[in-house]
């Protein structure tokens, strides 16, 4: 993502239309508890979301809803459909339909053989991204950083507020982009790819550089994770949860530090041993 | 899966030969906590592991390792590539190539043909098999059942002692075929969906049927979990988590009761008020 920077704020440019389709409510259903009562419970939505690209239609995603628009647009970057926001001109998500239509400018060379060509990497939910986007690895150079563990302690707390969602229905993966001890952006989704997407799709449209930023996920580090992350320029990754021994293996590789089991003042650091600076180390 | 009762106990069938590939080990590694100090942590396995059917490449998948026969076997199955075992002469894994090489007796009608339409409807960890199978729904066709309450609880206790990369390393999602109070199969890995697709491999091989068993997952209660539960034919699905929009629409359409919150002595009912008899209603 070299150029997120960049595009975004490049002079004359010219931002995408975008709808503002975010479903807010949460849907409430009747349940029965072990007594037999019965009560009103709001529910995760997940709702199917169409993407078609100049009337192609590329692939259908089941989504919460919340940021549909940066979703689509993530994805369309993640998975290298388009490589430049300028290609967008329009993105309009309509939930009567489940909808998101895409325009471009000038439409997007090879378009069908690049679906064709998804079929084999794609691999039910675990492998999406892995044959295609192994490849560019190569290409990944995260900047080295530091960072203080005290801030560190500082954004955990501020994160634990967020998780909406969660905390109401369950369900849900929250993903943030932080700089600092600041939440910039916090999505979650009934995937956490997508919140991943999203998160990718805010980055690109505002010009946002990831060399800076820390990535957090209430989900699992597997490779997908990491890669993504790696992807997007973002050299430190933070999980609630645990790693996966083929995510460890693609930070040693992409030099994303990995920080797991992130909590209160407890962490576990898997790769980039040097990243924190131990200024706030918890007394025994 | 109607044929699963029949097909794995006809007179005279050859099982397929398998290997025997499980991984056991977890891998360790050295990790760093919040105080600096250095200890190992054995964390979860993710390998891939690609399927070839008579020299195809089919699709990478990343897996744990637990049962990668079975898991080969039940995708290939859930993905409509196979209908019947007895089109398998062989699966063999590899681990030093990462391979799952599958024979089949008379190769396989239209393969190529039917790897290409998976792409649109392939949705990045979410809607995977959402367009296709969505078309099966109306051949569904589950038996209602009752179950105890108190039998219900005797299963919870019982599933409590599994899900043991979990405790040891976290990062995995567990998945049960049960009957009654027993759990029959308790397989884990690194995505809900390969443990899914390992118990329907494990159904297929032993000439199971699900219309008596319940299912039971660790991982959230979405459209694909209870699409993929309705056909293998399972009445009742158990969550220790959270329930989606999506996924108590499909239960509602295909009739798969939905239990979720599962815990102790706790539950929420979604969907099939009826049948759990409640004949040990905890006192207030």
């Amino acid at each position: 993502m070299n150029d997120l920077d960049v595009v975004g704020k490049a002079p004359g440019f010219k931002k995408p239309e975008l709808s503002q389709a975010k479903l807010e409510e949460l849907p409430r259903v009747k349940v029965m508890d072990e007594k037999g009562g019965f009560r009103d419970a709001e529910i995760t939505g997940e709702r199917p979301l169409t993407i078609y690209v100049d009337k192609h239609e590329i692939v259908t995603l089941m989504t919460l809803g919340g940021e549909p628009e940066l979703l689509t647009l993530g994805y369309l970057y993640n998975q290298r459909i388009i490589h430049d926001l300028r290609e967008i001109r329009s993105i309009q998500v309509d939930w009567d339909v489940d909808a998101s239509v895409v325009t471009t400018w000038n439409g997007i060379d090879g378009l069908q053989e690049r679906l064709g060509q998804r079929t084999v990497t794609t691999g039910c939910g675990q492998g999406t991204i892995y044959g295609s986007i192994l490849d560019e690895l190569e290409n990944i150079e995260l900047s080295s950083v530091r960072f203080s563990q005290e801030i560190f302690y500082n954004l955990l707390k501020r994160i634990k507020d967020y998780n909406e969602v969660y905390k109401r229905s369950g369900s849900v993966h929250g993903c943030a982009l932080c700089q600092e001890d600041e939440v910039l952006v916090f999505i979650e989704d009934v995937g956490r790819h997508n919140a991943v997407d999203a998160i990718a799709g805010k980055m690109l449209l505002e010009g946002m550089n990831g060399k800076d930023k820390l990535f957090y996920t209430t989900g699992r580090l597997t490779s997908e994770m990491v890669l993504k992350v790696a992807q997007m320029g973002i050299p430190i990754l933070i999980s609630r949860s645990g790693v996966t021994q083929m995510g460890l293996e693609l930070a040693r590789k992409t030099g994303v530090t990995l920080i797991s089991r992130a909590g209160g003042k407890h962490f576990l650091v898997y790769h980039g041993f040097d990243t924190l600076e131990l200024d706030a180390k918890p007394s025994l």
